[in-house]
This record gives C-alpha cells, structure tokens and sequence, in this order.
C-alpha cells in the first residue's frame, strides 16, 4: 500500500537531530515494534481466540476482564461500568502529570456475529497468511519471538479489524513509550464498548450515567473503520445522520382486472412515480422545499480538505459502471456534506414472469434520508411529509377506512423510521490542530483529513457529553472483510497503528 | 334479477296476435322450458359430470362425443375437427332450406382446471340450491319430470356457467322449436372449442385448415361470459386487445452502501420514477407520442349505446374504494373504447422490514397495454419504445455490459410480451340489426348494446376468416365464481339462453 512507503520515506527524516516530541515517540514505537513484532502478534493471537458476540455475555465478560488486565498492568487504573443485562463498558484512566488536556479513546471489542461455514478456517482461531487469501497468500505459522514479521501478512479472524486490532497497537505503543522514557503529553481515558455489532443501546446510557467521568474530555478519538478506498490513511471529521420514510399509495381497495378497469381505475404505480419525480430532478437535486437549508455550510478548511482528498471519483465510476454520477459528476467527498434522498426499494404488485393482469390497490417506496450537520431528523422527515401533503396527498398512519378513501382522492401512509443526526467536528479547532501536526509524523503526508463518511454511526451522543471534538481514526486495511466472513488485518497496518498511536499520545500541547 | 321481470312483462305483449318471427319462437321456447325444466336439468347434470380439462384427454373427448351426438340427434352434420394432440373442435352444420344467411355459433367445452380441496362439493358431481349458497341457499334433489323448476335456483359444477351453460340451452331451444314447427331462418354452424380455457393454441390452426367451412358465415355469436355488471342481458361488440412489456433501468452494477454513495450514485428507483411520470399525467392521460391516434373512432351508434347503458360508475367507485376515477371520472364505458396504459407491477430492492441501505442496481416496471379497433399491438410498443428513447435512455435487450454502462448514463433493458389486437365490430352493420331487434323479444328493452368489454380475446382470429361481424351473447350470472371453486349458473339464466337462442335461430332477413 502506498501510505507504506511515504512512512518509510518520512521514517528517514526522523533521524534528523530536531525531532518535534511526537516524531520521536514515532521512532521509538517503530524501533519498538520492529523488535517485538512476533511477540504483538502472540498477544493478539490470544485476544483474537476469545469469542466476542455481543449477545454471547459469558465470552464478552472474557474479553472485557482480559483487556481490563492488560491496561491495568501498564499503568491504567481500570473500572467495567455495568448497565442492566448489557456487555460492560470498559473504562480505563491514565493520567499524566501536568497534563491540561485529556483526550478518551473509543474501541469496541465485540464484534460481528460470524457464520463459521462461510469461513476458510473457524473465526475465533486466528490464522497468519503471506499475504491476503484473495491474492493468493499462503498460511505459514505464526513466528517465535525474535523472528522477523512482514507488513504484508494478514491475520484472519473475526475482530481482527474491526475492531479488536486498536488494542494490541495501542499496548504495543504504551510499552514502547515506557520502555523509550517518553511520557504522555495527556490524560489517556479508555472507554472499550462491547454491543457496537449489536447496536450500542446502552452507550448513551453509560454515557449520562458516568458524565462526571466523561465531561472533561478535549478530544474523543473513535479508533474504528477502514483507512481510505485510496489505501492511504485517514483522520475523519464526521459521519452523515440517517433516518427514512415508507410511502403507500393507493389504488384500488383491491386488485382490480386491468382490462375491465384499466384506464378507468387509478393505478398506484402511477401516483407514485408522479410523487417520486416531484421529489428529485433527473441531476439528481432534491426539490422538496427546504431540504438543503438546515445543513451546516461546507467549511474553508472543509474545502480545502476536499480538494486535497485524492480523486477516486473516476475509478469508482468504473468500478461501479456508472457513466455518470450526480449533479453532473460532483465529487463526492462535497456531495456527502449534503443530506440525501435515497430511493431504496419499490414494490407494487409483481413484475417479470410473475407479474399479471392486474391494477395493484398498492405501490410502496422506501426512502432513505442520510443528514448532515444541522439536519435534526424529525424536521427532515417533517419536510418530505410537508411535501406529499403539496402534492395533494391525504396523509394517514394506517391504511385508509372505506369512509377516508371516499373523501380523498390521493393517500399517502407515512411510516417514519427512528434515526439520529449527523456529527461533524470542526476542522478549525484548536484542540484538533497538534493531533493532525502529531499524525503526519505517523503517516507522512499521505495522511488525508475528511470531512465526513458518508455513512452513519451515533457519534452525535458523545456531543452531549462534553463540546470536544470528535475524530475518528482509523487503521485497517480497507480490505479487510469487515462484517463478512475470512475477516483479517493487513500487520502494515496493525502496525501503522502502534505509530500512530504514539503520535496521539504525544502530540505537542495546543 | 331485474331483467326476469322484464322479460315476464314482455311475456304477456308476447300473446298480442301480431307476432314477428322471433317473438313467437321466443313464445314457444318458454312453454316448453316451463313444460319440460326438469328434463333440460337432467340433461345438463349429464354433461357436467363428464370432467373437462383441456388437458385430460380422455375426458375430453368423452365430452367431445356426447355433445356431437346430441347434435347429430337433432339434424346437424358432426365432424370432430383433429389436429394434432389438441382437443378436437366440434363442428356441425344444420342447413335450412332457402336460408341466404350462415350463423356460426362459438361455445367452448373445455373448463377452467379445478382444485377440489377448493369446493363445497366435488366439482363434476352437480348440485341443485334454493338460491346461491352465499346468499343462504340450501341443498335440494333435482326436481323429477314434470315437477316445476324454480328460476332462482343454482347448479353448482365445473362450467355451469363457463362454458357449458350455452349447450344445454341451445339443445332445449331447438326441441321447442322442432316441436312448435317453427323453422330456423338461417344455417346454423356449430364450433364448439375445447381448449379455450388452455389458451386455444390451436384455434388459429384449425381456422386455417378449415377455412372452406367457415368462409361462408355470415355473422358470429359468441356464447361465452356473465351478463352486465348491472345483471342486465348485454349484446356484446368488441374486446380490447393486449399487449405489454417490462422496462428495468439501471443504476450501479452492484448494491451500494446508501451512506457511502448516497447522492453521489444515480438511483435507478429515481430514474424509473421520472421516466414512468413522463408517460402519464395525473388525470390519466397518456403522454406518449401518438398513443390515441391510431384508435378507431368511437361511432355514434356507440356513443348512444354507452349513453344507454346503465350508470354503474358511481357503485364501482363506492365498491372498489376510489373517491375518483381518470379524466375527471370520464364513464367506463367510454374509457373501454380507448387504449390503457396499465402499471401492473413495479420492484426494486425491497421495502418496509425488508428494505435495507442500499442504492439498488436495478428497477422494474411491468407495464400492460390494453388495445383498440385500430391499434397495431406491436407498433404501440414501438410508441412506448420511441418514448423511452426520447427521454435519453438506450434501449437494450439484455442486462449491459461494462462498454454499454460506460457509454450511456440511461439504460433501460425493454422486455416485450406477445400479444393480440382487438376486435370491435361495427354496430350500425345491417347483419346484426336483425339479431338485436330479435333479443329484445328475449330480453325486453333491459338488453343492452355493449360496445366492448374491456378485457381481452384472441376474436381478432374470426376476422381473418370472413368479413362477417363477429358479437357476444352471453348469459351466465354475473356471480358465477367463473374460474373459481363452487362455479354456479343461476336457472332464470340458463332458461335465458334458451328464449335468447330461440330469437337468434329465428331472427328476420335483413
């Protein structure tokens, strides 16, 4: 991957006399892992070989004790934080002498609940290859302490990635810094979720039963997700919201024959299709009143982050087989500042072989909102509602009793979905400035600063807590296999973590 | 049913000495269904007991051969027309001395398939009810000669009604007139079919080696169908036409992430949404280049028939649940004379509980075009296609391939169906006058001039065999579970057909 060879390229430099206090906690934690590369991978190997479905409560509480210990033995005071029948929340405090800032680092240890038949080998008994399956790799035994390791390895297990691989890179740097003499520049706080693969229901309650424990946080570091579809890595600003809507149109209150009643009955499909083209032109903007206003201005630094991303938009094309893409060919890390309105099924009646001679008393749309910043949910929803009501609608929760299809000519059932608004930090903020100055020491220029996924995860709750920024880091390969079977972590970049991370906790004050 | 009453108030106009032709064969055959009910009973019970699915040959031709005896008993020629392994079709001629004018009368023999775990008793094993089970009828014994028959009876049995109905009828019809001496006053032919429910595959077929027999007919009746919506006696002058096709338009190859690619990624629900918008306005009226102009205009004679012809439209909107009905609730049966442009079918991924994040690869429509007098069924697909066309889509046959995906941003892959033109026989032509001043002797002023039924079937064929106009007579009971478990005529319906037949074999010169 190419990021590699920009790090080696900037792990020249920092051999310079003048290093800035994070490159030489980069240094160190190379210099680290280069002599104990066998040794992470036996660490990891044990982590990795405990069972962790959030559901599977005695295997999650295996895992949550063994990681607790780990921490603890470095330094970490360590609690698990208890609700009700959830897995324990894993909270960790190190605190450094003289440190003003205070920054909580986010990892989950569960993970994905597997189908060991759909794997090459079963997903709790960590596997090493030469390099990825797919590409030919071939399974070798993991190394004996003292032997040398390659970045292009892969270890294959659930949670090898996501999102387990955090914690044996940040181990490894913690005991690079201790072994260099090199303090934290920080308050380290760990809070390890066990049901993010089940939903973090109970995070917002741990978060507002502990506040105290959270308020004083600077800057929240979500340590999940893949580097970017690039290869190179990434320091992530936001995530978009999401919410949705269902929209039945009626036809007739039952199928009717389409030649005894075709072209006299109204079909469903019709109505529908009307309704959806008054929604969206064909560039692909969104022409329900209001839908683009609540959205927070796209930044100058946002901007400018954008247009330094690399442009992928091509090849994704390709790769997509799409000749064109939205707003004529609008990149796509700005079309993801702005909420859209996704078409993500419809459904009336049958088509192909199984369709018949019939005029469906129903057609049905679903359609998916993804928000951002400044896009509250329930207000979203309430514009496209606002907007079949323009279109002559008559809006019902259930379907319509004999006496409301005879007043209304036009009804539309409204089956609104939960959902949560966007989250995006503030690229300008002082408090983010030494994390992405400390970054390049870890990933060279290469490092690409986004403004926003594209998709959804609740980050929103960590904005009640304190007004710290938010940023994600990532690490894993981005072909890692993340939620499918044969999941694995590229070393390169289990390895890109142990610097980066040493980065993180050194970077320079504000 | 309200037409019994007129036809009895006819009834006594009947017995006033200046008789025509057909209102004293009208006159006779009442006496002798009332003389001889229960014999016309018994007679019919023996012919549904024979099963009659097109495809048990066997039984298929046991029926075949116990009605072209009946035939033969009462003066007709019977050959059993073969082809191949087809059933065979019934043919027979009963000439009349000095007749200038050939009717051939069309019934199908062959019944609907039938799942017996379905019905309230075994299907070929007839059953006699006070009135329809639905309604409270209650089980009786056939009546014995000479006890009298009630007209609101029911026969329950495969094909009561569709289609052996006409048989024993038309059998009662020609014994009351061979008793009464009354002539017929034309030649009659039979062309009983028996595949008609299976798709009469054939028909075509035997039209064409037999076309010696039938080049000579002067005017078709087709015993077929259930009376008017309203229960009155209808004459019926067309059906529409079919066709149709399926379009599917494409967005990415693949499903993508909706909050990765959401409005960066065309979705084709959208693009499906606006193309189908564009064929069709709110009222109903259809957008497509052309799509009216090739429609035979409606006449005035069938205007004023329509005029005529009792307003159900309001009822139909109350029983099917529609506050409103297109172009501004235009009538029915108006809107029967024009092509319809009928969404019967429409799929995208899927939505509710099954919808899932994704921007779909494909979208589907199943659209079905029912066709008029005029209305080239192939040539209206070219209409729909050049359409497509006009709002930028490349039409393909197949899925695309990548070339194709990178060429053109619009792909719609159209799939059409097969398909007949209709067939509407000019009312004003001087050969049916003399038929429809016949029924009205059967029928009283009840019976109604119907234009054409909305729904389709294949009598384009008869056209090509003679320039005769081509009508149907039908006289089931609306009610008559057609195609359905517990299929039923009604007695005053079937005693109908006899004084309906009886004004037809004796209708005036013209």
């Amino acid at each position: 991957m190419k990021y590699f060879a920009a790090v080696a390229a900037a792990g020249l430099s920092l051999m310079a006399p003048a290093l800035a206090e994070s490159a030489g906690a980069v240094a160190a934690a190379r210099d680290w892992r280069a002599d104990h590369g066998a040794e992470i991978l036996a660490g990891f190997v044990d982590l990795l070989s405990l069972p962790n479905d959030a559901n599977d409560a005695e295997n999650i509480r295996r895992n949550a004790d063994y990681i607790t210990a780990l921490f603890a033995e470095r330094g970490f005071e360590m609690a698990l934080l208890e609700s009700d029948e959830a897995p324990p929340l894993i909270y960790g405090l190190r605190e450094t002498p003289g440190a003003a800032r205070t920054i909580a680092i986010y990892v989950h240890y569960d993970g994905q609940p597997t189908e060991p038949a759909d794997w090459t080998h079963p997903p709790f008994e960590p596997r090493l290859y030469t390099r990825a399956m797919t590409e030919g790799g071939e399974e070798i035994a993991f190394p004996k302490r003292g032997e040398p390791v390659d970045e292009d390895w892969r270890i294959y297990a659930r949670s090898a990635s996501d999102d387990k691989a955090p914690i044996p890179a940040l181990l490894a740097t913690i005991d690079a810094l201790d072994e260099a003499g090199i303090g934290f520049t920080s308050n380290i706080k760990l809070i390890f979720d066990g049901e993010e693969e089940a939903g973090s229901d109970y995070l917002d309650d741990y978060l507002r039963l502990h506040a105290d424990k959270f308020a004083d946080v600077d800057l929240w570091l979500f340590c999940d997700g893949p580097t970017h579809q690039s290869g190179r890595p990434q320091l992530v600003f936001g995530v978009r919201g999401v919410t949705g809507l269902d929209v039945t149109v009626y036809g007739p209150n039952r199928g009717l024959h389409s030649g005894h009643y075709g072209n006299w009955a109204p079909g469903p499909g019709w109505r529908l299709a009307q309704l959806l083209a008054s929604m969206k032109d064909e560039k692909g903007r969104v022409l329900i009143k209001d839908f683009y206003k609540s959205s927070a201005p796209i930044s100058k630094a946002e901007r400018a982050a954008i247009a330094a991303m690399p442009d992928t938009d091509a090849t994704l094309r390709e790769t997509f087989g799409l000749a064109e893409t939205e707003m004529d060919n609008a990149p796509l890390g700005e079309r993801l500042l702005l909420p859209a309105l996704n078409l993500k099924g419809l459904k009336s009646a049958e088509v192909g072989a199984l369709s018949r001679n019939v005029i469906p008393p129903t057609a049905t749309a679903s359609i998916g909102l993804r928000l951002v910043k400044g896009n509250d949910p329930d207000a979203m929803l309430d514009l496209v509602e606002a907007h079949i009501e323009k279109q002559g609608f008559f809006i019902v929760r259930e379907d319509p009793d004999a006496a409301m299809r005879a007043k209304h000519p036009l009804i539309a059932k409204v089956t609104r979905s939960g959902g949560y608004p966007a989250m995006r930090s503030n690229m300008d903020d002082a408090r983010v400035a030494p994390l992405i100055a400390a970054l390049k020491d870890a990933a060279g220029e290469d490092l690409i600063l986004n403004p926003s996924l594209g998709g959804s995860l609740p980050l929103y709750m960590f904005e009640s807590v304190s007004d710290a920024p938010i940023v994600i880091l990532p690490i894993a390969n981005y072909d890692n296999n993340q939620h499918s079977a044969d999941e694995n972590i590229r070393l390169g970049n289990l390895f890109y973590g142990v610097d980066a991370y040493a980065a993180v906790l050194t970077m320079a004050a504000e």
